[in-house]
């Protein structure tokens, strides 16, 4: 479905376009038997490593295609990428879907590179079918956040980064939400050294991953319990779901108070501001210290959204 | 005393050790009239851009120095990064001495990468005459953290950077301690485009430089008011003075409060952690925004150390 060349392909495409991000080792998390790396994807364009995703897409596009445009679904990370990555590219027809609930400052940062904004629905779902509707009858191009193979093989330059980065590495916790962007690191990862492990990483509040490969049912949809999660929620997207067995070696689940934590020890101990979705990797390690003695291993720190009230809560 | 070449030099020795940091746009900090750019020295390793300095005098030193070994007088960003670029390279032999009052978090930090800590002198200033006398008859090669050609250069690849990530830059604010950092920036911006100017930052705790400027004298001490800005209090370095007026086009002072607010600000609208000493252009931009008119403006955020402590008072 997604294989290493599409992940090259895609680097190849976006590369001018993005911050190689840094894979730094962090003092604080390691310890004699542990050296762990985060992969600071908080630092990328947008502060989100949706932006590899939507530019990977958008760059495969035939110029007859960029003329007609493209729409996404999405208030958060994946609207404000597909925005950007639409300015970037000169792409000029650039609509977003967004809940009616969504947050005014989210929708301000969508709109900044130049993306029409479609504000209907009461929630997600409701937004989602709404724009179907209305897309229908046009000839623009829907950019998934990931699950589309040009998607998930940008999503997977992180992992390409990684093990070029330190080919050392024998583990990488990678978050998971739809779980394209573990099944994009997992491919180039996996490629460029076969040992190395992928483990995912979920929250309680929402383990739909863990429920699809235990039930082996595609939980397209998948409920949650609240969350400070906001990227992580929801249910699993359809190419990861049918790629995790040989994409994902294991799946940790956290709980929201252990995320909270470890957003915060990110803040303060490591300087790195991380969005609790970004910062569930390093909780997971916090957890469970006995599975990573005597490795090298790398979190992915997906992204640096972070709501200033929220920083405030976590950091007093 | 320092030219383009020292910088293009420095570059091709370093590159390979440190992150390019990157140059990112500010939606918050720009307006219709000024486009605004940070340069994240706060993500580079150590979380400091005097990694630079350090990675490039150690590099250009000979087998015999490096056998010979190395020291460094600090307990700030110019220890640790003097311990890391020392454990980098090989070095055998690091000595860092600091004053017996430095925090121990700092010590610990240097030591990570292997320094030898000397905790000698009640003050930066005992800890450097001990430190002076002690080294006299050793063969170690003092690493200076902003007046010796290959530091400034290493610090100038800053600059270079700035001027490859957006050729159209006009203005360059730089924050000033002993001001290593603004000459090596200016030497290599300057090269790259004459016209560039170059706009150096102080606290009004320690205006060292504007004085010295003023009154035309070489002020190697200078008498602080208490600082937040750790980094930049103390006097002005030998080299950066005497090419004071080829590389700074004017400095801005600015008060102790307006620091507190621009890493706040830094912090909570742009998600980015800096110590207040590398926020200080932001509050010189914010204070004079009639300066930066139809400007393209590139504020270099030099560090990312900041107390947690602080970090919590500020986001309060």
């Amino acid at each position: 479905m997604v294989n290493f060349n599409d992940v090259v392909d895609a680097r190849r495409r976006i590369e001018k376009y993005i911050s190689l991000t840094p894979l730094d080792f962090s003092i604080s998390l390691s310890s004699e038997k542990t050296k762990v790396y985060l992969k600071l994807e908080s630092q990328q364009k947008q502060k989100s490593y949706k932006v590899r995703g939507a530019l990977s897409k958008i760059t495969a596009l035939t110029e007859e295609e960029k003329e007609a445009g493209i729409y996404a679904i999405s208030s958060g990370n994946h609207g404000a990428a597909v925005s950007y990555a639409g300015y970037l590219l000169g792409i000029k027809a650039v609509k977003v879907f967004v809940p009616e609930t969504a947050p005014a400052a989210k929708v301000e940062k969508i709109k900044y590179y130049g993306a029409e904004i479609v504000q209907v629905g009461g929630n997600y779902d409701e937004t989602h079918s709404i724009a179907e509707e209305q897309m229908e009858k046009l000839n623009m191009t829907y950019i998934h956040s990931g699950s589309e193979v040009q998607a998930i093989a940008g999503q997977g330059t992180v992992g390409l980064e990684i093990m070029e980065q330190n080919p050392d590495t024998d583990v990488i916790l990678v978050p998971i939400g739809g779980g394209g962007l573990i099944t994009g690191v997992s491919i180039a990862a996996k490629h460029m050294n076969p040992s190395v492990k992928i483990i995912g990483v979920q929250t309680e509040a929402c383990p739909a991953m863990v429920k699809s490969l235990e039930d082996n049912v595609f939980y397209e949809y998948f409920p949650s319990e609240e969350s400070i999660c906001e990227a992580l929620v929801g249910g699993v997207f359809d190419i990861p779901f049918r790629m995790a067995k040989e994409c994902i070696d294991d799946i940790l689940v956290v709980s929201e108070a252990e995320i909270r934590k470890a957003t915060a020890r990110l803040l303060t101990e490591e300087k790195v501001v991380a969005e609790p979705s970004g910062a569930i990797g390093v909780a997971a390690l916090v957890n469970n210290p006995e599975l990573f003695e005597n490795k090298n291993v790398a979190i992915v720190v997906s992204g640096g959204n972070i709501d200033k009230e929220l920083m405030r809560q976590l950091i007093v």
